[in-house]
C-alpha cells in the first residue's frame, strides 16, 4: 500500500488531512488563506516538525497569492508580519521558522521585479521545492542511518523502540525515524518495531500504528511507561526519534518523553539514536535550555474525546522536553551525522555497543 | 471532607465501589458470592494490592456464608477450592493469597468445633479484622515514612512525585504511599503532589486526582514520560510509591512504571520510596523476576472508553513492572525500614541526598 498523503497541494489552496480523527476518519480542511494553516498547525490537525514547515511555506504563499489575485502587491513588511504569525503557531518546532524564513527572502527578491505572475509561480515552485526536498533528505537520512547502524550496531535484525510519529504524517516523505524503520523493513532487518502511544496526543497509538500497520510492517503497541521494563527485559535494540530542534551543542528538543526515553536507554547501554534533517538546526542556540517549550492546555490531559477523565485540577502539560547531547548515541541528519560545535564534541554520549568512528 | 470508602460490609453481602467508573460516577457492585469478588477484581472494579485482599477475604467468608446458610459446613477441599478461585483472580499482588491464607486458616481451626454460627461469626470478625488492621498498618506506615523523611532529608516543603493510586480506594485506611502524602499534608510539609497518569488504566488521572482534590490536597497531573523532565527541571524532592509484592532481596513488583521512575530518580540522584504493609513481603521468593506478572488484555490500551483509539495492532500490555533492590533508596513498611534478608543487604541504593542510617 502507498504511504499516506498528510496534505494536497493546488494553486489556491491547501488540502489538510486532519490527524486529530486518525485512524477512524480521513476528514480534509481546507486551507485557503495562511490564518488557515495557523488554525491548522494550532490546533494540531497537522503536526510533526517537517511537515509544519512545509504546510507554513504552502500557507506564506497561499496568502501572497490572494493578495496578488485582488490586485497588489503585498509590501514587504506585509510578508514579515505574515511570517511572524506563521512562527507563532507552535514555538519549538524550528523547521517552521525556517521553512518562512526561506519564503521570505524569497518574497523579498521577487518582489523587486514587480512582475505578479512570477510572485505567484516563483513562491509556489518555491514551498513545492521545500515539500520535495524534504522527502530526499528522509531517503537519504534513513541511508545514512541505515549504514551506521549496520557499521556500528552491527545485527541480522533490529528491534527498534520508537516514540511518537516520524513519519509519512510528519514529513514530506517516508519520515525521520520512521523512515530508517521503513528502510529495515525494505531490507528485511527489521524485527520488531515498538511504539509507546506518546500521551497526551497518542500519535504513537493513532499514527504511527497506523502508518506501519497499512504497510504491514511488524509493530507492537506499549504505554509509555513500559520502555522501561522493555529494555530491563532486553527486548530493545536501539531507540530511534525524531527532533523539534537541535542546538549548537546538540542538544535537542522533542515531543515529551523523548528526554525520559534517552535516560532509560542509557542505563541500560541501549543506542539512542536521533534523526532529522538539518533543517531541524538551530545555529543561534548553544543549549537545549534555550529552546521555548510549548506548554499546552490541560484538558489535552483531563479529558479524552470530549470525555472527562479527571477531577478540574491543575496540570502541568509541556509538549516537548529536552534530550541532552550526552545523552544521544548519534544525531543523523541527511548529511550523515551530525558533529556540532567542534567544542561541544566531547559531549556525545558513547555507548558500549557502538563504537563511535 | 471524609475520605472515600470503597467497600460497604454486610453480613450477606459486600457493596464496592466500580472505581472503573470513577471520578464521574458513584456507582456500588453487590458482591454476594466469592464469584463475584472474583468477577469485581478480575474487571478491576477493585484494585489496589492491600484492597483486593481485604475484598478477597470478604469474598471467602461471603462463600462459606451462604454455604451454611443452606444447612451445610463446607468441607475443607472446598475451601481450599475456594480459596484458589479467589487467589487466581490476579496473579501478581501477594497481598490477596496472604489474605485467603489467613481466612482457610481460620477456617481450619473453626471447623473442628462444629458450630455453624460460630463459624460464621468468626470468620466475618477475621475479614473485619483484615480491613481494620490494614487501616492501622497504613497510619502506622505514614508515620515511619515521615520519620525516616524528616531524618533523612530534612525538608520546609517536600514536592512529592507518585505512581498510580495508593490511597483509601486502594488500601482499608489512607492508603500507602498517599498515606505519607496525606501526612505531610496534615503537617503543613507537602508543596506538591505530582501525579502520572497510569496509563492504560489511568488510576493516577481518574483515582488519585480525585482524592486529594476531595480533601484540597495540592495535586498537579502529568503525562506519566513527563516525570524525567519534571526531574530534570529539579521539581521533584522524592518518588514515593506502593507494591504489589516485595521478594526476601527486596525487589519490588508494581504498576506498569514504577520501574522506569526508579531508573530516572537514580539517575537525577533523587530518593525513591516504597510503602508497603508487611502483608506485600512474598518470603519464598527472591528475586523480582520470580514475581508472575499479569498481562492485561489488548483492548485497554488500543481503546478508551469503548472508543476504538489505534488499528487492531499487537500490543504487550504487562501491568506490573520490577524494581530491582539497587534502584529502591527505601522500602517503608508498618514497621519501619524493610532491610531484607541480610544475604542482600547490600543491594540497597543509597542518594547522595540520604544518608540512610
Amino acid at each position: 500500500m502507498k504511504k499516506v498523503v498528510p496534505i494536497k497541494v493546488f494553486r489556491h489552496r491547501l488540502l489538510i488531512l486532519d490527524q486529530r480523527k486518525l485512524p477512524q476518519e480521513m476528514v480534509w480542511f481546507e486551507a485557503q488563506r495562511a490564518a488557515d494553516v495557523v488554525y491548522a498547525i494550532r490546533h494540531m490537525l497537522l503536526r510533526g516538525a517537517p511537515l509544519i514547515g512545509i504546510a507554513a511555506a504552502y500557507g506564506f504563499y497561499l496568502e501572497i497569492y490572494h493578495e496578488i489575485k485582488k490586485g497588489r502587491i503585498p509590501t514587504l513588511a506585509f510578508a514579515k508580519r505574515l511570517k511572524q504569525s506563521l512562527d507563532k503557531s507552535r514555538p519549538t518546532a524550528i523547521n517552521l521558522m525556517w521553512a518562512t524564513e526561506l519564503m521570505l527572502e524569497a518574497f523579498r527578491k521577487l518582489r523587486e521585479k514587480n512582475k505578479p505572475g512570477e510572485i505567484v509561480n516563483q513562491l509556489f515552485a518555491q514551498a513545492k521545492f521545500i515539500q520535495e526536498d524534504d522527502a530526499q533528505r528522509c531517503a537519504q537520512m534513513a541511508c545514512e542511518a541505515l549504514v551506521y547502524l549496520e557499521k556500528n550496531l552491527p545485527r541480522q535484525k533490529y528491534r527498534v523502540l520508537t516514540h511518537c510519529n516520524t513519519g509519512a504524517l510528519a514529513t514530506g516523505g517516508i519520515g525521520t525515524a520512521l523512515g530508517l524503520i521503513r528502510l529495515l523493513q525494505q531490507k528485511g532487518k527489521l524485527a520488531m518495531v515498538y511504539v509507546g502511544e506518546t500521551r497526551p496526543y497518542l500519535q504513537g497509538a493513532r499514527l504511527t500504528t497506523w502508518e506501519l500497520f497499512r504497510e504491514k510492517i511488524p509493530v507492537t503497541l506499549v504505554v509509555d511507561s513500559m520502555a522501561a521494563f522493555l529494555m530491563q527485559k532486553a527486548e530493545v535494540d536501539v531507540v530511534v526519534v525524531g527532533a523539534d530542534r537541535i542546538t549548537r551543542r546538540g542538544d535537542v528538543a522533542n515531543k515529551i518523553g523523548t528526554y525520559s526515553l534517552s535516560v532509560l536507554a542509557k542505563h541500560h547501554q541501549i543506542p539512542f539514536l536521533v534523526l532529522a534533517p538539518e533543517s531541524t538546526y538551530d545555529g543561534r542556540l548553544t543549549f537545549g535550555h534555550e529552546i521555548p517549550i510549548e506548554e499546552r492546555d490541560a484538558h489535552e490531559v483531563l479529558s479524552f474525546h470530549g470525555l472527562k477523565v479527571s477531577p478540574p485540577v491543575k496540570v502541568k502539560n509541556y509538549s516537548f522536553d529536552i534530550t541532552p547531547r550526552e545523552n544521544i548515541t548519534a544525531i543523523i541528519t541527511e548529511k550523515g551525522l551530525f558533529q556540532g560545535e567542534p567544542a561541544f564534541s566531547s559531549a556525545r554520549a558513547t555507548s558500549p555497543s557502538i563504537s563511535i568512528s
